[in-house]
């Protein structure tokens, strides 16, 4: 299917598990990857499959090291099936001669294939095909179907099908010496004939997660008589299903799994659940017809259509897949957040950052229900943040930079540099930033919906304390008559403080300064918002005084920007002062120098002494806001927008970006759309790439990122097509870009259910007839329309 | 305060368990009854506290009997305190003169107060006052506070606070045979000198429950030099807090506790969670002012203020207190249906049956957002219904009457006849009228709430899902050319199957098919209210055919009603030819026949020989119908609705209806209200009186009665006001009844907030400003306006 599927063709080892990462499939439940299937054959054997039920904090203690912390926690493997040919050992690919070697993801039914031909050491040709998916439908489904053909041979084979709960966490190589083992053996039994089960329980957080599987085998000619054996132990359980063979008959065996854990709604107890839902699957035909329903339903809200550029297509279209795996229609009756490396990578240990900042975008207008499900992952938290800032002298609510389980801090406090082999210090829970995201997420998730009853109810008490929060880090600096914050740092993780200081954190953040202005500026427009009734009660509720909301206004307008003399936004106070670094030098000596940051301090430098920035914080800001709404934000704070401030900002920065977080490519896509498109296409396609083409050198087989992944579609839909709503009208200017022509999208917009066609100068928006049946405002520049169901509108680009 | 406390003066230990029901206090997460606090005082030892996140299903076994299932998961006990003064033994009610006592339910804030004035052995008189409330700000939060005064005497007292894992569910007498013990020891602990916790597991169901418990002391004095002691074993453990009283000083013992359990969302693991919670709430008195603002906020929504009868008002204050605490704005993040005796005893074991049908009606005008979160526990359970069906060879969806925790039948297979002390068989499964009740309320939360999202994600898919369910029950009677159901069983659990029948079930109830014909004729309705994306999607999910829905048409017009020859409506083919009854001689036999089945099973006869029955579920028609509503569906069905239908049918069932569930007062009294206004109220009083007055003798001490207590509030609103939605208006028309006069109350729907008052022969509605800005259609009789907010009409009732 023409920009639908991602093929790998040719057995390599060395890229298994690359492969393996990209071609994960899941279902905002769980996740699975698996290199176990084939019998341990590229020695890449990593956990296979995780849960989001299951994120939660595990305690690692190295030895005289400090605590560090793990959230993720494996599933028992389901994946495993081994295949024995007559009395040989299983069958491994480096113990044949391989013929040919397939591997595929579908991305539009989320399953991957994979086919093998092979010829073993007695001469016989046997060809095995293999498919497996993680059910969109059901939400605790996984399926594998095996075919296997015996091409020159008939013989007894006998296929291995096993659950293993002694999988431990090891896909990150960095992280081999914390503590790996998170599960606990509890039990596993053999109910059925066809059905084994182990359910085990998590060493720390006491959850329980219990699998089931039922695995039945047919062929053309009907069901061959099976021999089952049976051998378990606690944490381990396998069958043996020996039949025979046909030359030239395909024979299927397929393994349906259940899963569940103890954190599932609707369950008495998750081992008889999973044994109970293990009987209800039906066959794999069956369950598998659901699972692509369901795609086909997310596809028809989802699919970015882009027939001008076949490689962009395809990886649009990868990336809106592994973006709906992780937060998918079942995510919104989980306890969810979005986690970095999505569900299938245990880099970042599972912790939530700030990534929903560049998801909600394209969830915003596509699947709103997901977004308010995983805001409510905050609201949950919000006891937890206020306690957060109570400890650290602040006032509302301080989130978390990275947020385990219980919405506590779980920021590691030292980090293992690779090149110098040192643990330095880690000072970057100092990004409070978070907050500010959160804040910019909860305003746009309204923005996009009009959703008052989430406002209401849970939005604006979060909003108003992160407001609270901002404004309790704020200072007033008489001699300059403007608020200062101090202390903290922005998403440049490259400055956590300034040089030889003991102090950590930085003055005046310009990233933190602004948005903590505009956050105060909006919480007020927000109190305005709210019927009288619930901002009363809220009020009450949060003994929000008119004096704060004084104070919040004020800030919004005398909070102090640190600028270089020549119109440069400064990175932070002071930031002009530091060392200029020979970039030039550095990348002829290290040729990528993408992490700076460690090969500086391998030798011997700190970082914090140059003019040298992972991604620039700055520039970010002309990401998140558009121009006529930061020129707003600076002039009500009383500096000087001037045309040229982004241009001359963005050539300053970009000179002295490393691009050590893949983000950065996409912030400066972004910026540069309006200015350069053509630059921007070029940063546009690197993003695209990053992780296909796993650019960090290793880190794609850790988990994707997710944040870069939802971001490639946002730049589509925000950047290109220029999307932005301005007093509840959704509007456009799409910017002149060849790859663009012919795009094509749903898109959902208060109530309304939109198509979006950008074709020959033209920008057709047609509203869906019945969808709720709600005219939206739609404009291009300054052409408005008011379109009713059934109505469209095509606006001349001119 | 006026109409908001419910006082019982004196001590009287054979009430105390009825006292201590009707005065628990929860949260929608747990509640708290507490007889424990008063040191075993009254032996009524019963378990005080269970949580929603605990109904679960528990597996019984009597020995030889059949199993049974019990789903009520004690907490372990975190009430006990316990008084020694000097070195007497601990404080006893019934070891010393009590002088005062007094024990009442501040309904407006949901908190306990018991008072006990007392003179022991040595002369020393003491009063000790308890205050406790479960919080509804904070989810997890539980509180006591006791208040000593030595009044002619000092001296040293130790208070003892224990968290208490031995709990037993031991509340209902008939069950005591059944396996009680359904906790398991973990551990307990003590990690700050002022706090001590507890961690246990449920046996069966997996679940861990963890307790901390802060204790503090102080008085007008200041802070009393406190010396602590500890105990603890694995499942018990207590603190011993000695310090001096003062004569004439009293004396402030606060205890805070923290309650999870490993189901909570936003935690680790629940027993580090409550001690961190414990250690965040705070003094009692902050705790405190939280949990009144937040009750001040439901009573804005939901106080019925009835001027006219004291006694009418504290009793549907109590009522719908009652209702919050077991459906709460903290229940909507939970899995929580509605459980027949709220969460407040052991009776029928904590099972979801059909009460939801009577307490939705409250809600859907006052807080949808908790009947929409309700609905989900159906939703969630729908997969499991769909087996349900398959597994009976329907098709569709089947609910079961008593649902478990996932969602399976937990209906009992023997009874317990408490006359006889035999177990006796027990067909009530067969109620499959719990799905008509289903797909009522779905239906009527859609008419209150136009709430397009819900039904279009959930509430669609369960109603056609049971109206396909409905459809498969019935077959076509060519003879008769119309649709029949037969095998099923009413509401009226005294008719099971035919006298002498080997099967059970009957044919034809007249409740079941009348509802079915509904259901078929609104499925068909509801298919054109969806988008038509939506509806494509979900036919596609469901793969409902055009003839499936044809069929389902032909139902609503050719459904077979069983009529008398003069115009009775029959309670099912064949109940004419029952023998009649000879109620007086029964009524003087044995006084009080409520209960008329179990007296004739224990004479040895057969209750289904009888024109008898429990609740006449004819009448229930009536009641859930409006007359209008219920004539259309009569013509569709082609028999005649007349003028007297209502009358005589009503007239007909009272004399052989025996009320032996309340829900029957209930029904007669809304039939009655147009008919009879004063009957109609005297029926109302019975119900409202029921729990507090204990009608059944003893029941409420196991568990109030919530179906009950909700539809006195409903007939107030549907019956009295005649509320009813109409073609998207909101329609009344109020009867004349003294005791309404002066009548106001808030309400809400479809968005808008509205006051409705009745004074003086005139209905006010008023809309308030600001509230979503929505205006909202409202009718008196034919007279129908529009009010936007902040307007409002004064109707003339003529």
């Amino acid at each position: 299917m023409e920009g639908w599927t991602l093929v790998y063709e040719g057995f390599e080892p060395a890229q298994e598990r690359l492969r393996e990462a990209l071609t994960s499939t899941g279902n905002g439940n769980f996740c699975a990857r698996g290199a176990a299937e084939w019998a341990d054959v590229d020695r890449v054997h990593y956990p296979a499959t995780y849960a989001h039920g299951c994120y939660n904090r595990e305690t690692t203690i190295l030895g005289d090291r400090p605590v560090l912390n793990e959230d993720l926690v494996n599933l028992p493997n389901w994946l495993v099936l081994k295949l024995r040919i007559e009395h040989d050992p299983p069958f491994r690919l480096d113990g044949v001669q391989v013929l040919d070697y397939r591997h595929e993801l579908q991305i539009r039914d989320a399953t991957v294939r994979r086919f093998v031909r092979f010829c073993d050491a007695a001469g016989r040709i046997t060809t095995l095909a293999s498919q497996r998916f993680v059910s969109m439908a059901d939400a605790h489904l996984g399926a594998i179907e095996w075919t296997i053909t015996a091409e020159n041979w008939s013989g007894e084979v006998t296929v291995i099908t096993a659950l293993d709960a002694r999988v431990t966490n090891q896909g990150v190589e960095r992280y081999r010496e914390l503590e790996g083992r998170h599960l606990h053996p509890v039990a596993s039994r053999c109910p059925e004939p066809d059905l084994i089960s182990l359910i085990a329980r998590t060493r720390q957080s006491r959850i329980y997660v219990a699998e089931a599987a039922r695995t039945r085998v047919d062929s053309a000619e009907g069901t061959p008589e099976v021999e089952r054996g049976l051998y378990h132990m606690e944490d381990y359980i396998h069958q043996t299903l020996t039949f025979r063979l046909e030359r030239g008959v395909p024979t299927r065996v397929e393994k349906l799994v259940a899963f569940s854990t103890s954190r599932d709604r609707a369950i008495n107890e998750p081992w008889t659940a999973v044994e109970t839902a293990a009987r209800c699957f039906g066959s794999y035909a069956e369950a598998r017809r659901r699972h692509v329903r369901a795609w086909e339903e997310l596809w028809s809200d989802c699919d970015l259509h882009l027939p001008g550029d076949a490689r962009v297509q395809l990886l649009l279209r990868l990336h809106a897949a592994h973006v709906l795996q992780v937060c998918s229609p079942h995510t919104t009756d989980l306890d969810a957040g979005v986690p970095a490396r999505g569900l299938n990578g245990e880099a970042y240990r599972g912790h939530v950052f700030w990534d929903e900042l560049y998801v909600y975008p394209f969830l915003n207008f596509r699947l709103p229900k997901i977004t308010r499900a995983l805001l409510m992952y905050r609201y949950r938290r919000l006891d937890r943040a206020r306690a957060l800032a109570a400890e650290a002298g602040y006032r509302g609510a301080m989130y978390p930079w990275q947020s385990g389980s219980d919405g506590r801090e779980e920021t590691q406090v030292v980090h293992l540099n690779p090149i110098s082999g040192r643990w330095d210090p880690d000072l970057s829970h100092n990004q409070r930033h978070v907050n500010a995201a959160i804040f910019y997420n909860l305003w746009h998730y309204y923005q996009a919906t009009a959703d008052q009853e989430f406002l209401i109810e849970h939005g604006a008490e979060m909003m108003l304390e992160i407001a609270r929060f901002w404004a309790s880090t704020a200072h007033f600096n008489p001699e300059r008559g403007r608020y200062e914050i101090h202390g903290l740092m922005g998403p440049d993780e490259f400055h956590e403080n300034y040089p030889d200081s003991p102090r950590p954190g930085l003055r005046n953040n310009a990233y933190t300064n602004v948005m903590a202005a505009w956050i105060a500026d909006t919480a007020v427009r927000l109190l305005s918002l709210l019927p009288e009734e619930a901002r009363e009660r809220l009020r009450g509720r949060l003994e929000l005084s008119d004096d704060e909301v004084e104070r919040w206004r004020d800030l919004s307008r005398r909070m102090f920007v640190p600028f270089h003399d020549d119109g440069i936004i400064s990175q932070f106070e002071g930031y002009e002062r530091l060392e200029e670094l020979d970039w030039d030098a550095y990348r002829a000596r290290y040729g990528n120098v993408q992490r700076l940051d460690r090969i500086l301090r391998a030798e011997g430098r700190d970082p914090n002494r140059y003019k040298v920035t992972k991604q620039a914080d700055v520039i970010l800001l002309f990401f998140l806001f558009r121009e006529d709404e930061l020129s707003a934000i600076f002039e009500r704070l009383g500096y000087r927008y001037r045309p040229d401030t982004l241009r001359k900002n963005l050539a300053y920065y970009d000179r002295r970006t490393s691009h050590g977080s893949t983000l950065s490519f996409v912030a400066h896509a972004g910026v540069l759309a309006g200015l350069d498109p053509q630059a921007s296409w070029e940063r546009f396609l690197v993003a695209l790439e990053s992780d296909v083409g796993d650019v960090q050198g290793g880190t794609t087989a850790e988990g994707i990122h997710l944040g870069v992944m939802a971001s490639t579609l946002d730049l589509v839909q925000r950047n290109y097509l220029g999307e932005q709503v301005r007093d509840g009208v959704l509007t456009f200017r799409p910017i002149r870009l060849a790859g663009l022509e012919g795009l094509t999208m749903p898109l959902r917009f208060r109530g309304g259910r939109l198509e979006v066609a950008l074709a020959e100068g033209k920008l057709r928006v047609a509203v869906r007839e019945g969808a709720l049946n709600r005219s939206v405002r739609v404009a291009v520049g300054d052409e408005v329309r008011e379109l009713a169901p059934g109505e469209h509108h095509a606006f001349d680009l001119g």
